[in-house]
């Protein structure tokens, strides 16, 4: 049987939760991930020192060893110096959120005023604190993530010692971007590598293929696949693994996320399998997020096999993408 | 208290169903409209003259009176001519479905080869039987309307004294194509003169405001308003009304459909006076349908207020649109 062996994978794009949820979730990511970079858009988001590390024990507490590292980050305000040197090296990155623009986003960024931001991302580019960004703005739906390419130039120009991640993308406008300013990179959730909105509301409405940004035309998957595949070495793997109890997902306000955490080693094996490139899912799924981030994630060893496994229709109440699908890879053994 | 009333209002397209649904949704429409176009989309579809009187009798005997009038119609085949005189005066018009575009329409049309429909097409010109169609490719969700007017440019340049109505538009690139061709119509559903893609994705996932065709972008939107509440003389208004039980929105793969009828003259009226275009709605909203289709509706006044009315949660457990929302006009008397 074919099989694939992958070293210490990365999620560099990660939803916890809290609570029970995080008690039920973290452990399937720490199952098969190294390592990744945990979101802070909690109730209310973490924005200080004594909540990441909180945060972080819990997290700890969660999983079931410690050959795990969660890489902790918090809420973009415009803090100042001080307090971002105090929370340094607690942290691996800062996340931007638009205010509103997804979930728990709230209390985010209302307008993208360079000059109040100055002060902060100054401040993160001497400290060499990345920058993660949800692009999106408040405009219509399919066009949110292209109308927020001139909030990335503005940023990159403005910053050019700043890393800035653009987070999950999912459009072709935002793969052009990559190679116009060298202090951006982006994540790829592996959904945005398989769906486009006919999966989501082309046949039936597909409540658990619905996330923020929502997937888009056949041309932008087109175009995540292709920087995908070869692992172009600016983009990283980042599920954006986001889940919701079943009964915030089939109703009649269906939030958003995917659920994605204990089957994205799986899938991604698939498709780069798919389009003879699995020997560059290993610098997609790690090297790349190692160089970027100039991390060195505890040893992990992931072998997949390729046959057929059967999604489970649910994990601790929570429905993954493809539920009750088989798909064509499964782990094998985790050393 | 502003009141409005309305003559004889006419839903030239909507969705009855079948037995226990039909008892219980055929009578909301037949308390405020005074007929309505029967769309054919059984399980399986109505296609011969037998099916069509008796699925008449069954709405007939669901409505608690005799000033309903449905207007019967049948599946789009390849019939004959023979066929079409035997049924004839039974029918007001015939629906066109591509294949598998929508709910139960896997019988429908597969390819649109005009010589093919050449005899069928040429025999309901001659018997004056109207082509109402759904006008959508299989391609890209947000392409298909769009996609599809290549076909009605066909059928309406080949088959000209044919009338052809385009049902539920939902863009720009349909409206455009009214005055282009004398024999093509078009219904406009409220909710399409209510909601774009934001409505259904753009912050929450809606199942109750998912439907097919999907609604569009802003401009789409405009282009529908603006057609409407000038009352354009080929356009009517068609609710597109479509009952789901609950269980199957709610879901993890929610079926297409957004539920109206109880609440559709309402909506049509605060629409229309926000746009201070109150005396054109009942051009819209029946003159127009009179015309186009040459019918005579039973009389029936529905007298509306301006006052809030809170839509009800569910009407025999089918969740309408706008549900426990509270929207501007109410039905006050009907006569």
């Amino acid at each position: 049987m074919k099989t694939h062996t992958l070293l210490m994978p990365l999620d560099m794009h990660l939803h916890l939760r809290d609570g029970v949820m995080l008690e039920n979730i973290a452990p399937l990511t720490a199952y098969s991930f190294s390592g990744a970079i945990i979101m802070p858009n909690l109730v209310p988001p973490v924005t200080s020192l004594k909540d990441v590390k909180a945060y972080k024990e819990r997290i700890m507490a969660a999983v079931p060893n410690d050959y795990f590292e969660p890489y902790m980050t918090i809420f973009y305000k415009n803090y100042d110096k001080a307090f971002l040197e105090s929370v340094a090296d607690e942290i691996t990155a800062i996340k931007l959120y638009p205010a509103g623009i997804t979930t728990n986003s709230e209390d985010g960024v209302s307008s993208f005023d360079i000059e109040k931001m100055r002060p902060t991302l100054e401040a993160m580019s001497a400290l060499e604190i990345p920058l993660c960004v949800h692009g999106e703005t408040d405009g219509f739906v399919m066009d949110r993530e292209a109308e927020f390419m001139s909030v990335y130039e503005s940023l990159a120009t403005s910053f050019p010692n700043l890393k800035i991640i653009m987070e999950h993308i999912t459009t072709k406008a935002a793969v052009e971007m990559l190679d116009k300013h060298d202090n951006l990179y982006a994540t790829i959730t592996v959904h945005h590598l398989l769906l486009t909105l006919d999966d989501v509301i082309g046949g039936m409405m597909m409540p658990h293929n619905f996330c923020k940004p929502i997937a888009k035309r056949p041309e932008d998957l087109d175009a995540l696949l292709n920087i995908a595949l070869k692992a172009h070495p600016k983009v990283m793997f980042g599920s954006d693994s986001a889940p919701h109890p079943k009964d915030k997902k089939e109703s009649s306000g269906c939030a958003a996320g995917v659920f994605t955490a204990p089957i994205a080693l799986q899938l991604l094996c698939e498709i780069f399998d798919q389009y003879n490139k699995l020997d560059n899912l290993q610098t997609f799924v790690s090297d790349n997020a190692q160089s970027i981030y100039r991390i060195c994630p505890e040893f992990k060893e992931i072998i997949l096999e390729n046959r057929p496994f059967v999604v489970p229709d649910n994990y601790s109440g929570v429905i993954p993408m493809y539920a009750k699908e088989t798909i064509g890879w499964a782990i094998e053994n985790v050393e």
